[in-house]
């Protein structure tokens, strides 16, 4: 058996992807509307509160393309808070002129790939990677991953020093966009249907395709990468909310 | 051809996943609503009493993210007593403003790659694995599994030394999560899409991640391991039924 | 080109699986109910005639699962006449209440794999099982398979001989469950998704389990079997109709 | 580079599959009914006058089994006549009430894998071949499939007298059919999902299954063809358009 | 780890994939439908102003089968001019009456497989293929694809050279092409679930197929290809929108 990689878990994290029933929402008044779109709105506004307390992060975002209309990006210390969130988000009166489309259960992780003489429980910068709070950058590009186990091209079967090599390399690509493209990598083995979800932020949005299409050579994502659906989406403030929804 | 392996097999199991239609939910007045969950509670308690006798168990859950809302999972003697709950729920006024998203079929399993000594018929230990009523644990993970027949990764090519070996190697992990992680593996062939469903409860969700993912560099999951949905969820005890309906 | 095998074909077969309207059907009245209800069982009592005559067969059945409510296995001597029953049962009434969900189109198959020396259009053994008037046991399991062609594993391109060797020593599996299993095999090739579907009945359900899961170590399924999603169901006599779908 | 097959092109061909929604159907008065079959029935005399003028072909075929209630199957000289023609169904009366379930855009084809020593465009028979009028046979099966290109099976990288060798063996096999079943022959690269559809006519349906199970025991299949769904319906004239659509 | 391909990036592209619900469009009064129609035609005024000032460029398109209805495709400088394109079309009343059945994001993409001794930011050929005005040509065809991974046939662990000398002999069959079919490459890793989208734009619908068939047995197709749904389209000009959206 070949030795397991270990890993550090912070905040839970929630992926949630809607589309608007927008024909149904024209069909309600315009004070319908703006009561809603307020509910809504104070929703947001009590997650800036957690966020302002380091209890936790969120972000928003418009989605392009038809796969989703917009994105609620949740983190939290526990799974239990996460879904709370998202029950309170269900019975919201929002949430019926939505249609679910995608979501992702997840855990903030940080690997023993990349080995550390620091103690994680105490280094503040591992701490604020594992609880980040995420950076209010104009794009954002979600994609859930595996490790492949095909035949000859079986990661979990290389032993922990091959891993550990093409990690490092890999991480290098990463720290070259450095300033460019912030990324959150979440575990989900057990939780959701792939291994990681992968959360990246940019100012600019091609900076996406240039690291993605970079580390595809990467033998670590050449021969060991298996990709699901890509999102990508543009970050939505809070005072853009009644724009984002106004028909 | 390959020495097949035994198995024990205990009670049957049906998992059974729900949307609720929240909008239509909200529709009702206040009265209609408790009336219907009422009489969702009246069947939890008529399952509960059924626990009591030992004649059988269940577990309702919560389940985070958009694949399903609950899930109720439901042990009996006998497929017909399963398929006569399902029936009656499927007629249950709640089942009205559910959405039926995932359900699965299979019957709980012992196989003899752990070999024993014991006569399974009189043994105690042994009829409470095949009979478990389930633990009160605040979290449940659901994923149902195939072993691999693909090219060189063909595990029911192998002999039965080379299978019990690396049973014995894979059991050691799940011995390691003794007190973290309670598991009921159930044998779906012959019933349901995916050869085994496995079912891990835990008191830290997190428990869940580290067993699968530690349990991936193991050979068996390794090289003969394929993997479909998984689905996390939260305990919901009786008592909180009328919380979680309420809107 | 390796050498084909030859078949003997019967009855035509359809399988029909169909989902419950619930909801739409409580809305009915009591007599609309009982209206539609006998409207459809005198649709199978048509079918019973038929069957009396030695003219086809057929078999209604609940299913186990959200995958379908309940299924008819419909056969007769031409496709045209399982056709226009089909048709006539999605014009009925009760069809308006019902969801297809699945449905398999494939025609009794014996292969000259097991050679005989009779004279097959003679032989009334073979002619009955070309024929076959369905077993009321209590359980059926339905699934669809193919032979895979994947590089080294292609049952297509070995030569008769390996072929009738292996598929002589499946035939010892399914023997060995005589009195406890009959199967019936459906050749599917040209006519829909699978090459096979295959009808298993039982007195006790865990037969199939057990029968399915043996014959996984056989090489001929542990190679060169593919199998699609399996069916567990109840048979429902005619007289069970109306409390299945009283509400 | 593998040399190129290269194609004869001749009529473009539309395969349109529809359910009925027999529920909304029945809502109709009878009166209204008979005014959308009629408005059909003229469509279906339009394309017979097309037809006797030998500008295009057209067959209406009932589908067995839930895949789908009708099939049109439209051949054209030009994409865009087919187009036209799809467009005009598209805003009938009868449309409302079918669900469109799949379609197939494909042109006939003859490849230069069976050389001639004619010219192409003077040959009266290859002419018919590439403008075919639909056989007024009882039986229909259409479906789709590619070449295969998967590690040591690629069908694009054989040398040209290797599959021609191979076309050749195939070709021998559907000629000892001959005047039990007639097939056409469409490619669809660049079209639609898979690089061509395959229908083909029957007198007796059960010569579909004796065709396609024997050719999968040819090379050209065994190791080279990959198949999509197969759809199988039974010849609708004119006349019985009505009776069809009754209720 | 393989050389990485360095790409020049022009404008960003959205395909945007609509059905047309004909039932519900058919049940306005004709005036309402030509409100509609003419809002609709004013959008489309809109994008030819911007394309005009070579600010931006479309097509729109009428979709062959049932995949689609029509087709939108938009080109613009930035991700952001886009997304308020397809958010304005969401929001309009046309969109009320379609259903989306698909999308893709990508960007204008040249590589650096065909090497060249121009500065890109100054050669005009390069900025025009980078910003490309679509051809005002007959018909369309889109598909996605990715460069295969897949054990020994694995594109990303070729070595520079080797993937060049198979992208020129690819180019050389794309210039045989030249006046027949023009395409446009656009990438989509990080953007959206395949690596490319490729467009291509033809005044013979016959030619898609003949290219791309052709490059099929390229071996960097061949090999080294794996593509998704293809659709095609026939161009629809400002003028002929009414009498297709005519009912």
């Amino acid at each position: 058996m070949a030795e397991p990689a270990k890993t550090l878990d912070g905040w839970y994290v929630l992926h949630d992807f809607r589309k608007m029933d927008w024909a149904a929402w024209k069909q309600l008044s315009p004070h319908e509307r703006e009561s809603i779109i307020s509910e809504f709105s104070n929703m947001i506004s009590s997650l800036e509160e957690t966020e302002g307390n380091l209890e936790g992060s969120h972000g928003l975002f418009s989605i392009v393309g038809q796969k989703a209309d917009f994105m609620l990006m949740l983190l939290r210390p526990t799974m239990d808070e996460l879904h709370e969130i998202e029950n309170i988000f269900n019975k919201s009166r929002l949430a019926e002129f939505t249609i679910p489309v995608y979501s992702y259960v997840s855990v903030v992780e940080l690997s023993n790939y990349l080995p550390s003489d620091k103690d994680p429980n105490e280094d503040p910068e591992i701490q604020a990677r594992l609880k980040p709070i995420l950076p209010k950058w104009q794009y954002v590009c979600f994609y859930p991953m595996d490790k492949r186990r095909d035949g000859e091209d079986n990661w979990y079967m290389l032993n922990m020093e091959d891993r550990q090599e093409m990690m490092r390399s890999h991480g290098m690509i990463g720290r070259s966009y450095a300033g460019k493209v912030k990324q959150i990598i979440s575990g989900s083995v057990g939780f959701d249907d792939w291994e990681w979800g992968v959360t990246l932020f940019a100012h600019d949005v091609l900076q996406f395709k240039k690291l993605v299409y970079e580390m595809r050579f990467d033998e670590v994502s050449a021969r060991y990468g298996d990709f699901g659906s890509f999102y990508v989406g543009i970050r939505m403030e809070k005072e853009t909310i009644p724009s984002f929804f106004h028909v």
